[in-house]
């Protein structure tokens, strides 16, 4: 039976992944000026409505509509102007029948008033007494109360990653504290005998750990906390007392294999031995990421990156991020960053099989400055720097065999 | 004369202000593992080829590629097997010919090997001896020493904000730490007579302060430091005291304006004063957002927003984000990520000015779950809850009248 009949595609894999995980985050409480990013815990609903009063969106004059009937440039309407509205306090004066109130954008309306004309429409007739020259509807350059949001609402979803406008809201009603989920922690273990610590020299044979670091700045990117456990010797021994030691820390815990197929056989037998179920998934129909393994313990996610960076780093993206959305609880899912491009080649790729390609978007000669073109960038999937040139992935479908050149495509921002 | 021929287009106005900026960041040093979102000071050069040593990129056999020339499943080649490649070090035996030696993924490959067969394509033959079952051309299944980056070739240009991609890259070449540019601060002065803290509860007349805040969130995203000065009292004096405090302590200073036109013209008479050149531009051919003003006083770049949070943030994105990240020395610009929708209805507009309106991202009722819906979102420029409900902007540009409802257009993320 060919290998793409036997493993599941990436979502299939993940959505097994998280039927398993119950997000109940901890709420934490933090200031609102300093939640950008966070996820909110629970619905906010209006204390009161917004505005709390009718405002004017104009400088003008406050007015009775109804006076204003008729009122043209040649044949004006006459008010008594009785005075003016300060800012940022009520009006003293409420308003009578064919009198108007000087009002500056953003002021209140005085009582009795049911609309506002713009000051180019207004002209000075004598003292204390407006021309209005042109008519005005009820409510018109007016904002009502309520009419932003009415007391009670549900203005902001749980869920809700907090991005400027939702900070702006919260402000606006007041709440300068707000409860987020708790930022799940991500325990981070590299394997593989042949990898050391960046700081450290490389004697023949050795390499530099990097999965560590994409990793836990893309958890980071997420919204999560990256825990380092280090890099852990090949030894049954020794990964299984790490990972049950990251298991007890940490919300998920994610290993690097080393990238030998030894090393790999480890990490799965230790993913199925630390709990309950174990390994749900032990290979994903994507390239790069075949070896891929996603596992719960005793409900505790569990993921296994292949050691190649690129893999790691693309099945970060496809595993690793959503599962930390989900320990936030994160519920209201925005649209994902792409981009529109042309592929500038053809893009051979196997039926069945799910690839991401990483590609550096440029503007193509003949261009206006606008539309971009995707330039695969190939590389093995051992060469951290193909990532670095890379703008963002390229999807090609499990059904198509390839893309080609001149095809308009989407790319998933890195 | 219309408005619209005297107004710059948002874009002539930004280049106007981007012209008087000389980017000159100051250094920081930070360690690499935290420097996500950071923008590189200098380009980055790497001081050994990556690899350092050829590696395998399978499990298998490593060999001379001559002597399995011809080798086939039917009239296999034999080598004589003199060994294991041991993962993290040198091998201690080197090649010679009609040998092999067995090597894991990522393993370093002896000295006169040029190629590795991969284990599927053997079998034993007897002790010591395997059957290589398919030929292998030099170089197959090896990554070559320095084909990821060669030594001194620079690997990462200045100005780069660095994603866990470029974290990756400069740990795989062993630098832990990393000069990046100091976060520009970014002084925050809010005025308006009607506007209160957020923690205050309002009289009627008064509005918390939301600009403030949605403002400082949006600089943090941009990778700037937000500094508080306040609400600032609408007189000359005071108001000109802070911007001028603003001025020598920050590197741009905005100031968000109360909606009244009197404090509009104060903040640009401010503007004006405080510093050569003074106001660049006054007046920007955008909607919302018209009011907007940029100056620069004595090197430091002051930007007046509109006082209406809807504008106010939608002119934070259009002036105040591309500002912080010149101020960085950004230069490596990535596409801007949006996303394609079908806009639900028609959108009118008036020629000649750029609009930017809320929109919201749904899926098509007949949507197979891919594609997107663009909903505009209507409301007053008032009403901070529009942009809460936002997934987006969208441009129309100067040049249409509007936007016909079932056209596919390009969203910005906010």
């Amino acid at each position: 039976m060919p290998e793409f009949l036997t493993l599941l595609p990436p979502a299939d894999a993940l959505n097994k992944l998280l039927d398993h995980i119950q997000a109940d985050p901890a709420p934490e409480r933090v200031e609102t000026e300093h939640a950008l990013g966070r996820v909110l815990i629970s619905p906010v609903y209006a204390p009161h409505p917004l505005p709390e009063f009718a405002r004017t969106t104009v400088d003008g004059y406050a007015v009775k509509a109804a006076d204003t009937f008729g009122a043209s440039e040649s044949l004006p309407v006459y008010l008594e102007l009785i005075g003016e509205v300060p800012m940022g306090a009520a009006p003293e004066i409420a308003l009578t029948a064919e009198k108007c109130l000087l009002i500056h954008t953003g002021g209140m309306l005085p009582e009795d008033a049911d609309a506002v004309v713009m000051l180019e429409y207004t002209q000075d007739a004598r003292p204390n007494e407006m021309e209005i020259l042109r008519a005005v509807a009820v409510g018109e350059n007016v904002i009502e109360v309520g009419e932003d949001v009415k007391e009670g609402q549900e203005v902001i979803p749980a869920g809700t990653q907090l991005r400027p406008a939702e900070i702006g809201g919260l402000m606006a009603l007041g709440f300068t504290e707000v409860s987020v989920a708790r930022k799940p922690k991500v325990g981070i273990l590299s394997s593989g005998d042949e990898v050391i610590h960046p700081s450290q020299n490389p004697t023949p044979g050795q390499v530099r750990d990097i999965n560590a670091y994409t990793l836990s700045t893309a958890v980071e990117k997420a919204g999560g906390v990256a825990v380092q456990y280090g890099i852990i010797s090949d030894t049954y021994a020794e990964m299984y007392a790490a990972a049950e030691r990251a298991k007890a820390e940490c919300d998920l815990v994610v290993v690097t294999a080393g990238s030998s197929a030894s090393t790999r056989d480890l990490t799965s037998q230790i993913l199925d031995e630390l709990g309950q179920p174990g390994v749900l998934v032990h290979g994903v129909n994507t390239r790069p990421g075949k070896p891929t393994i996603l596992a719960v313990c005793d409900g505790v996610p569990m993921i296994g990156l292949p050691g190649n960076p690129v893999s790691a780093l693309v099945n970060t993206q496809l595993f690793v991020v959503p599962v930390v959305k989900a320990l936030l609880g994160e519920r209201v899912s925005r649209p994902q960053p792409r981009v529109q491009a042309v592929l500038s080649i053809n893009l051979p790729s196997q039926a069945g099989r799910e690839d991401w390609v990483p590609v550096a978007l440029v503007r193509p000669s003949t261009s206006s400055g606008e539309g971009w073109l995707a330039e695969p960038i190939f590389g093995k999937s051992n060469l951290i720097f193909t990532l670095s040139r890379a703008d963002g992935l390229l999807k090609i479908p499990a059904d198509a065999t390839g893309l080609s050149a001149g095809k308009t495509v989407e790319v998933y921002l890195m």
